[in-house]
C-alpha cells in the first residue's frame, strides 16, 4: 500500500480554495485581456543554463535541478521572467513588438519550507517587452490598480518608484558603488524600521553620517500632498539620472491623475528598492491598508535589458506579477474570502428510480437557462442527500417525486428554513431560483 | 551568452495558439461547472512512489524523476488520475461524496518525441468519485458532449462500450485468462483492420478459429438503428457478467435518448477495449468525424478500484480526459482554427504626444463599455504603428490628433479600405466599433 501524501512544502487545494482562486483569475485574465495582452505558454522544464546561466547562489540553491533520461541538466522554472526573455529572443520573428503578454503558472523554488510559504506556487506575470515608452509603465500601474479592484479590493497603494533616483542619489553622494548594499538594506525600512537601517547603513556600508542623513531623508519624503513635485524639483539639480527620474515620475502622475483611479491607492514612495539586480528603472510594490505585513501581493518594474544573457540586441521591458496565492493568504486572514464548495445554484435529490428522467431532463432544461444544476446521483436514503446538500453549500434543493409528477409540480426546498415552495413548470421554477438565489 | 532554446518535445504556446486554447478551456469549465464539477488543484511534482508504486515498465521508463534537494525520490505527475486517487484518500475527511472535480493541467512523459506528439502537455480531467450510480457515467457522456458542443465542434463520435461485456464475452468463451492480450489487439481494429486482429488472435494469443469468429462476429455489431438492444439480448443469455453490461448500457441509452442531445454523436461500439488495465465498466472515445485518424480527443471510463492502491476502502469512480492539445492540432488540421494576435477588440494609435492624456482617456472610457482596447505607447512613425495593428490583425484603429482635437472628434479607420469614418463623440464611436467589430 502507498502513503497517501504530499511532498513538504507542497499541497492540494481544495475545492472552497480553488474555486475562489479560479475566479480570481478569471477576473484578472478579463482586466489583461482588456488591455490587449495576450496569454503565452512556456515549459516548466529547461534546460538549466537556460534559467540561471551563471546565476545567484541563492537561486543555484533553491532550483530543482536534474538529469533527464538523456543525460540533460535540466531544472524547473523558478519565476516567468527569465523564461520570458528567452521565449522572446527565441520566437522574436513570429511577434510583433511592442509584446504585451501575460502568464499564470507555477513556479518551484526548493527554499526552506515555511508558515505560508511554499515550493511550488502560481505566479501572474503581465509585461510590456520592446518599448521604453513611460506610458508602459503607466499602464502596468493601471492593471495592477484593475486588477485588485476587479477583485473587489478597495484599501490597496501602489507605492512606485524610479531607480534611477535612488542611483541619482548614489552617484551624487560618491557612493554608487555600494548601491546594491544600500538597496538592500533600505528596502527593508518597513520592516526593521529607521534605526536599524541607519545602523546597517553605518556599520555594514560604512557610509558617513552625512551621507546616511541625506539618504534617510530622502526616502522620508512622502507624498502625502500635491506639492510633492514641488519638493522634489531642487534634487533635479543633482544630476542628469535624478533628474530623468523625477521627469518621469512627474510623465507617469500626468497621465494617472486623469484617469479614473482612486489616488488614495498609489503613491510615490522613495524607500521602495526591490531587491532583484535587474531592474533599471519604475519600480512598484503594492500592499494591503488592512494588512501591510503580509508584504506585497504584486510588485515589479521596468528592467531595460531583460534580453541581454540571450542576444546582442536588447529588449527593454516592465512589468509586474501578482502572488495569487499570496494574496489569497491574506484575504483570508482578513476573512475576506467567501465561497461555496460548489460551482453549482441547485441540485436535484435524487428520491425515486421511477423518476430519473425527469430529474436528468429538469437539469438539463435549468442549464440552458445558465442555472448551474447538479443532480444526486444515486436514490439513496433523504439524509445523506441533505447531509451532501449541506456540506456543498446549497441553500436550496429540487425534488421530483411520485406527488410531484401526479400533481404536475416541482418543489424547492430551503435548506435552512426547511420551508418548500410548489413551482408549476419549469418557467416558474427558474423564476423562483432567479429570485432566491 | 546562453543559447534561446527549450528542450527536445517541448514548446512555447505563442498568442495565436495560446489566445484560442485559452478561450477553449474558458467553455469547456464554464459546462464543467454546469454541472456542478469543483476545480482542485494538486502539486506538479509527487513523490515518485506515490505516482508509479510497482508501475508498468513503460511508466517507469517515461517518468521524469530524479533526487529532490532532501535526498527524496521525486517525480513529475504523468497524468492526473493518480494524483486524483491519492487527494481523495489524504483530503476524505474534508470533501463530501460523491466527489465531482475537473482539473485542468499540464502532465509530463518522456516518451520519444515525434511530429504533434510532446513531453509536456496540458490535460483537462474530469471525475466522478465515490458513487457506483450508472447515471454518473451517463452525466460523462453528458460533459463530454456539452464540451465539444460548447467549442462548436459537431461532428463527433462518443463511442461508448462496457469492460464488462468482453469481460463476459471471454468468460463464456473460457479464455478469460488471455483478455489483457485480447483487449489490447482488438483496440486496434480501426487502425490495423480486421484481417491483421484476426492474424495476432491466432499467432500470439492462439485463439481457436472459431473463438477469433465469436470476438469478431460480437464487436462487429453496429448500433445503426433502434434493434440494436434487440440484437444484443440473445447475448444476456451468455452470463450474469454478460447481462450486466448490457444492461447499464440499456439503462442508461434510456436517458440519453430523452436528452437533447444529436444521436449521431455517440454510439455503442463493442470493438472498444481502451487499453489501461484499470477500467471496470464503461468506458469512452471520442474521435471527430472528419479526421478519425488523428485517434480520441476524450477518452474515459469506470474504475472501481481507483484508490485501492492508498487505501483499504475502494472508492469508486468514472471520468474522462479531454486532450486539449491534440484537439487543437486536430482543429489546426481540419483548419476550423480561427484568431486573432490579440485579445483586443481595437488599437489606439499613437501619433502625437501631445495627446497622449485623450488617448489614455479614451482607452479607459472604451474599455468601461466592455470594448478591450490597447494604444500604442510609443508617438513613433505611423507605418510601423500601421504595421504593427496589421500583424496584430486589427481590422479598425483608433486616431486622435491635433486636427481630431481640434474639431472634437474621432477617426476610426478600417485597416482594409483605408476608410475614415469620423465619430462626434464616445456614444457615437462605441456604437460605430459596436456595429463594425
Amino acid at each position: 500500500m502507498r502513503d497517501a501524501r504530499t511532498l513538504r512544502g507542497f499541497r492540494d487545494i481544495l475545492p472552497l480554495t480553488a474555486i475562489t482562486k479560479e475566479s480570481m483569475l478569471d477576473k484578472i485574465k478579463e482586466v489583461f485581456r482588456a488591455f490587449g495582452f495576450v496569454p503565452i505558454e512556456t515549459p516548466h522544464l529547461e534546460y538549466a543554463e537556460v534559467l540561471v546561466g551563471k546565476g545567484s547562489e541563492e537561486i543555484q540553491k533553491e532550483l530543482y535541478k536534474f538529469k533527464d533520461q538523456g543525460g540533460r541538466d535540466v531544472a524547473l522554472r523558478f519565476d516567468q521572467t527569465v523564461p520570458l526573455a528567452r521565449f522572446v529572443v527565441q520566437n522574436k520573428h513570429k511577434l510583433s513588438f511592442p509584446f504585451k503578454r501575460y502568464v499564470i503558472g507555477n513556479v518551484f523554488r526548493g527554499e526552506r519550507s515555511q508558515a505560508g510559504r511554499y515550493r511550488e506556487f502560481t505566479q501572474c506575470d503581465f509585461d510590456f517587452i520592446g518599448t521604453k515608452s513611460i506610458f508602459a509603465d503607466m499602464e502596468i500601474i493601471q492593471l495592477i490598480n484593475g486588477s485588485l479592484t476587479a477583485l473587489g479590493i478597495e484599501n490597496f497603494t501602489i507605492s512606485i518608484n524610479n531607480r534611477k533616483i535612488l542611483n541619482g542619489l548614489t552617484s551624487y553622494l560618491a557612493i554608487k558603488d555600494k548601491i546594491e548594499d544600500i538597496l538592500r538594506i533600505i528596502d527593508k525600512i518597513e520592516k526593521i524600521g529607521e534605526d536599524s537601517v541607519r545602523k546597517e547603513l553605518l556599520e555594514i556600508v560604512k557610509l558617513s553620517a552625512n551621507q546616511i542623513d541625506e539618504i534617510i531623508k530622502f526616502i522620508s519624503i512622502r507624498q502625502n500632498d500635491d506639492n510633492f513635485f514641488e519638493i522634489t524639483q531642487n534634487y533635479k539639480t543633482y544630476n542628469e539620472l535624478m533628474k530623468e527620474g523625477i521627469e518621469e515620475l512627474e510623465d507617469i502622475f500626468e497621465i494617472l491623475k486623469t484617469l479614473d483611479i482612486n489616488p488614495q491607492n498609489y503613491k510615490i514612495d522613495f524607500s521602495i528598492a526591490r531587491g532583484l539586480g535587474y531592474y533599471t528603472g519604475i519600480v512598484y510594490e503594492t500592499t494591503l491598508d488592512d494588512l501591510p505585513s503580509m508584504g506585497s501581493v504584486c510588485s515589479g518594474g521596468r528592467y531595460d535589458k531583460l534580453t541581454q544573457s540571450f542576444s546582442k540586441d536588447d529588449l527593454a521591458g516592465v512589468g509586474a506579477s501578482i502572488g495569487i496565492d499570496r494574496l489569497i493568504a491574506v484575504l483570508e486572514k482578513l476573512e475576506l474570502m467567501k465561497g461555496k464548495n460548489t460551482t453549482a445554484k441547485v441540485l436535484i435529490l435524487n428520491i425515486d428510480s421511477n423518476y430519473t428522467q425527469n430529474i436528468y431532463k429538469l437539469a438539463e432544461n435549468l442549464r440552458k437557462q445558465q442555472i448551474q444544476t447538479e443532480v444526486y446521483p444515486d436514490t439513496l436514503n433523504m439524509k445523506k442527500q441533505f447531509k451532501y446538500a449541506n456540506s456543498k453549500g446549497h441553500n436550496f434543493v429540487i425534488i421530483i417525486g411520485e406527488n410531484e409528477v401526479k400533481n404536475n409540480t416541482i418543489v424547492l426546498k430551503n435548506m435552512v428554513t426547511g420551508e418548500q415552495t410548489k413551482a408549476k413548470n419549469l418557467e416558474e421554477l427558474i423564476k423562483m431560483i432567479n429570485l432566491y438565489l
